[in-house]
């Protein structure tokens, strides 16, 4: 395997980290979901790990593991989603000043929650500025920490964490599959699972709409959608950053796309049959499954839903829309 | 204690019955609900259980307690509710022939599902017929064994098994609390708590716009309320029904009413705070608990979230409407 810039090492390091921090969150299963794929299908759900998403963890060791730089100089980071939360809620565990970088138009919703947890908020014109550029600033004019939200070491050791407790949980995995947007979650996993069950296929899933990651993965090098189109809004990011490309070029199997509608009925099922609040970037990696995607029968697969901070609202309109 | 139709020991053969066939459900809990309630509080997850909600137990009790019966003359029930689904399921699981009385006007995706678990559906026009007639009349004329939704001593049995798992898997309770329409969910269990844990205090919990069990509690014989107000609409059964008055008023210790109000925010705070498709009525338990109404702190509460049946867009429009 080639060297890569984070190592399975990390990942067990984060995990004595977070221990008795993050949730071990549960794993479901359904008798449905079993015969409708013919496998043993395991679902992680980080959906109900603390601040709703798997991203805790990544924020959480990445502080816990500089924490006495990130104490006296205070971090920040750029993020309008479950990272900006996460970060906010490990500062306020580990006394950890944070700042966050916002675009003026981000859901109060998530401003308020971001707020809540303690950290401080820099709004910017997202028609003007760019936000990497406002964060950079703001790291050296108050000399903060820059925690980004996937491009690095400690973020991923700490992601994998979920696929550790995964593979441990449902006593060994033929198949894992995780989300990618800038992949964090899907490096972790892929150092984790790698390692516990050298012969498991590991598989990222994104949408056709988003499928940066797929493309990069087949290139070799970074590749960049300018204008992703997908209702999973986590998996937004532009590109895979440079920590995340090696990983995956290194440790994952293979690289698929699902089409919107095959999120939306993953996210249907989700809700409806299992009663999970997931939100649609946590339905992803399960659309092969439900669709017929993985060519494989009678084998342990594993799914890691990612979180739950659904828009309920907007969730229920796209279930009930028709059809595209 | 007055004798009961029914009794511990029914809970516990039931229990024996349904091992390895309904869920083991697990029992979640929250920092945030612990923090803003004061007291360790513990939920039973039964929107996790077969069919979405607890029926399932006293269903399938039902039916594995008088099988050849059952199996050989069929069964008949008159429910819109889980209650139809479950006796659906659990006719499927026992060969047991199912025919279900709906009115005509319940909502398709009931009716599907129902029939999807193989029952066959009779429709009645509500507005010229009770369905207690026409369940009579099928029960005469084709000699079908009637199995009532909540009033009856084997469903009773079955639905306490909930709280007798609750009770082992959290050590002990204090406080335990299961919403109240028929009464068949909180008679069962206040057998299985009222034996296991003696000391603890059990509540009913109903809306207040369908509080005909609080008054029947209060004045010991059967309340009618005409017309149930509330957007819980597994708890609007008119009256509770002798047996489970008779049990109710041996174990209970108070019956709680809450507002539409409370029992909207306790449905908000489990889908959004904690990612679980919930009922409105699965979520009235949780009002009192949230709401202050308790009286109590550093207690071991238990709360019964009795199923997730939702209308997704329902609850969607109803979370997102502002309060009244």
């Amino acid at each position: 395997m080639p060297e890569t810039p984070v190592c399975y090492e990390d990942v067990a390091l984060a995990a004595r980290r977070l221990q008795g921090v993050a949730h071990l969150t549960p794993v479901m299963s359904s008798r449905t979901l079993d015969e409708r794929s013919g496998n043993r299908v395991l679902l992680k759900c980080e959906n109900f790990q603390r601040a709703g998403a798997f991203k805790f963890r990544g924020a959480y060791n990445a502080l816990a593991s500089q924490l006495e730089a990130a104490q006296t100089r205070g971090v920040v980071t750029h993020s309008s989603g479950n990272h900006a939360q996460a970060l906010a809620l490990a500062g306020r565990l580990l006394q950890v000043p944070v700042t966050v970088v916002m675009p003026q138009d981000a859901p109060a919703v998530k401003a308020a929650a971001t707020r809540g947890y303690g950290a401080e908020i820099v709004l910017y014109d997202p028609a003007r500025e760019q936000r990497e550029v406002i964060s950079g600033r703001l790291k050296e004019e108050r000399g903060l920490l820059l925690i980004p939200p996937f491009d690095d070491p400690h973020v991923i050791a700490g992601q994998g964490t979920a696929a550790m407790e995964l593979v441990d949980q449902a006593n060994g995995l033929d198949v894992v599959l995780a989300p990618c947007g800038g992949g964090g979650l899907l490096s972790g996993t892929a150092l984790a699972v790698r390692r516990l069950n050298p012969h498991a296929r590991i598989l990222g899933v994104e949408p056709e709409g988003a499928n940066n990651g797929q493309r990069a993965f087949r290139s070799g090098r970074l590749e960049v959608v300018e204008h992703p189109q997908t209702m999973a809004d986590g998996l937004k990011p532009r590109s895979l950053g440079t920590h995340t490309l090696a990983v995956i070029r290194a440790c994952v199997d293979d690289m698929l796309t699902v089409s919107e509608e095959q999120i939306r009925s993953s996210l249907a099922f989700l809700w409806e049959r299992m009663k999970l609040v997931v939100e649609p970037s946590g339905a992803v990696a399960l659309a092969p499954v439900l669709h017929g995607l993985l060519g494989c029968k009678g084998k342990r697969v594993g799914v890691i839903l990612s979180g739950g901070n659904a828009d309920i609202g907007a969730v229920a309109d796209w279930l009930r829309a028709p059809s595209a």
